[in-house]
């Protein structure tokens, strides 16, 4: 037996007797305050003492109790990741406040433009983080961070051979690279791809042919999987440089199904197409919403090479505090699977009934819907313009926001 | 073609401009307090005014900085999830606070013995909410409660038709009944005994012959779903009362294997066997961790007759706050799978070395080493005791907590 196993002890001091319960009880607040108000004084110095720094780069409260309160919802928030992130012994991970109002020459030398954003700084680059403001889901978007991409990339020596029983495609909602590497020459032009999109994007390696030869891979040759697709595409053009590789993945990174997801939410609605998104509620932990998303994985795989096509899949139980709020503004009842277009800029909207889910479509049917839909909604702008027309006070507040 | 589909147009006022971006936003707190204070004068009234009330009786909060601070954090994730609760027009929720210093006569009236948790008041029971203190988490748990037991039986003549290609256990994590029902009076004890399990246990039903058939139900019988098992266990000696379906239901609800969600955290670390918890930390996103669960399932499938055995599946991704935490607690590198032996009262605990995730067990060699160490970690508790002996002062502690 080439797998063995030793026994290894914990036994922890006693004066932690409530260690076990605790050991379940979420991180409290331990009122030690980690959380830098950079300006121009003091951010050098603070940033140097950091390997990892997580700056919110936040606009200046508003006066008012909701904004002030607001406001110090989004600090503790910081204050929590920031003692959970301070555990990490091996690296020291720093979180700073910069106010546009007053440090926006800060900002500006560190390179930020857009306010109400957090960066996180690392030796070699800066990564936005377009996801909701929340100690956990930053949390995690920092522990994607620390992945160091090399040994990503080598540990899929094991991780290749580990799922090669299953579906490759399904271990992340993220599109990822996949590589058979021998030469030293390849491999770092696909390491330094990798940095570019790195922790969004996910990149594995192997030395094995074995894992290869069961991924159908060839040697020196780089598959692309997008998400919720069984087959890769073959990036075209080896040898490839680091340029090649960049600019097939920028090409080929709206999925034409795509989960969103608290970490990422905002980064996917501002990559509308035409200005709009085909929205699909569907809870995968409810029979009605697991065959729903099988149908929409049916409609993305069938149209997997449409540009024009990407399908927005929104579990309801990934947000529930949005919830009351999408059905008031969709007018939509979200116990059921729902498939719809949404205007990015003003929310209008169109869904397709399907009866309170009784009556899901087949792939075919829900295929014939979109393609009629993107065309009536397209009228649908028309008609918006012209109401504009008819209520000019509006049309140039319109106007007004664009130019801001 | 019986499927028709109609279109909706939603158009909103044109005063939301921005609310295509907005839609995504998560709610801020809008500064209107709604969280109620709870005392002797006002709970009845209060109380009152809602069809649903969330009471979170809480211990009294410390004076320090920290102590009040992490009580704001608490008050500030209870005022945003009373602002999305009162989104809702048909019903109306109310949260509130009970002091436990100052108001413990008010809680003794309402029934709570045990403070620091919070409980769920609808005309008919008070449900305890036994998981993490989070706006999000706690209101999807009031959407579990607010869902119809009569309607959700109703509603699986649909569900269970559109999961016959599925594995019907999979949906949910929580172990579940199922009934084909003809006769009103099997239906009115079926429907009793899910209201004392609601919605800690989902329930369906249906009424088709075609559904029955294919899955194996025969008439008026109740088939019980263990999770992560493909095959039900028939309830035995019907016809059933409420009474003894009750019984059953309450022999049978700690699985072989469960998953720790936030929703359920306290209420599983409470129900330990003989003291302890056997651990599995698996990232069901990751390859290895993938891997590693279908290997536990196998475990569970071989074992579930077995009382004795019950495993706890974490998936490091749903507590990312806890991470570092349970790293140093335990002594363990959670980006490789891992399962151990835990004791409840003092996280003593015991791990099964996988070599960093490059080697994993097969189903039999787990099997085994859960039959090994489960003898060592009984030799440990001696062991423990012998220890304790030796420090009569923190024995004495022990007794003392036991006693409060």
């Amino acid at each position: 037996m080439k797998w063995t196993w030793v026994l290894v002890v914990v036994l922890l001091s006693f004066g932690s007797i409530s260690l076990g319960k605790e050991s379940l009880d979420f991180p409290e607040y331990d009122g030690k305050d980690r959380v830098h108000d950079l300006n121009a004084k003091n951010y050098k110095s603070v940033m140097k003492k950091y390997d990892i720094m997580v700056v919110y780069y936040h606009d200046h409260p508003g006066s008012s109790r909701a904004a002030q309160r607001q406001f110090d919802i989004e600090e503790l928030a910081l204050e929590l990741a920031a003692q959970v992130l301070d555990e990490f012994e091996d690296e020291d991970i720093g979180v700073g406040l910069i106010d546009a109002k007053h440090d926006k020459a800060v900002a500006k030398k560190l390179g930020l433009d857009e306010s109400d954003s957090i960066f996180v700084f690392t030796d070699d680059e800066v990564i936005e983080y377009d996801g909701e403001l929340a100690a956990d889901t930053l949390v995690e978007f920092i522990y994607d961070v620390r992945e160091d991409i090399i040994s990503q990339l080598i540990a899929c020596l094991i991780l290749a051979i580990k799922s090669l029983n299953t579906d490759f495609s399904s271990f992340e909602d993220d599109p990822q690279s996949f590589i058979p590497v021998y030469s030293p020459l390849y491999f770092e032009a696909y390491a330094d791809a990798a940095e570019e999109f790195h922790p969004h994007i996910l990149f594995y390696a192997t030395f094995s042919p074995k894992v290869a030869k069961a991924l159908d891979l060839k040697l020196n040759e780089v598959d692309f999987y997008e998400p919720f697709m069984d087959e890769p595409v073959v990036v075209p053009g080896k040898p490839y440089s680091e340029k090649e590789l960049v600019k097939f993945i920028e090409d080929h990174d709206r999925p034409t199904l795509r989960k969103l997801q608290p970490h990422n939410m905002y980064e996917i609605w501002e990559d509308d197409v035409d200005g709009e998104h085909i929205i699909a509620f569907a809870e995968e932990s409810d029979p009605d919403g697991f065959e729903f998303l099988e149908i929409l994985k049916q409609v993305a795989e069938d149209n997997t090479d449409n540009p024009d096509l990407s399908i927005v899949w929104i579990d309801p139980d990934d947000f529930p505090l949005l919830l009351p709020h999408w059905e008031k503004t969709f007018g939509i009842d979200l116990s059921h699977p729902q498939i719809g277009v949404v205007e990015a800029d003003d929310a209008d909207s169109v869904w397709l009934d399907m009866d309170d889910g009784e009556d899901l479509p087949s792939a075919d049917e829900l295929e014939d819907w979109l393609e009629d839909v993107l065309n009536i909604t397209s009228l649908l702008c028309k008609i918006n313009v012209m109401l504009y027309t008819e209520c000019a006070v509006h049309h140039m507040d319109v106007f007004y926001d664009d130019e801001i």
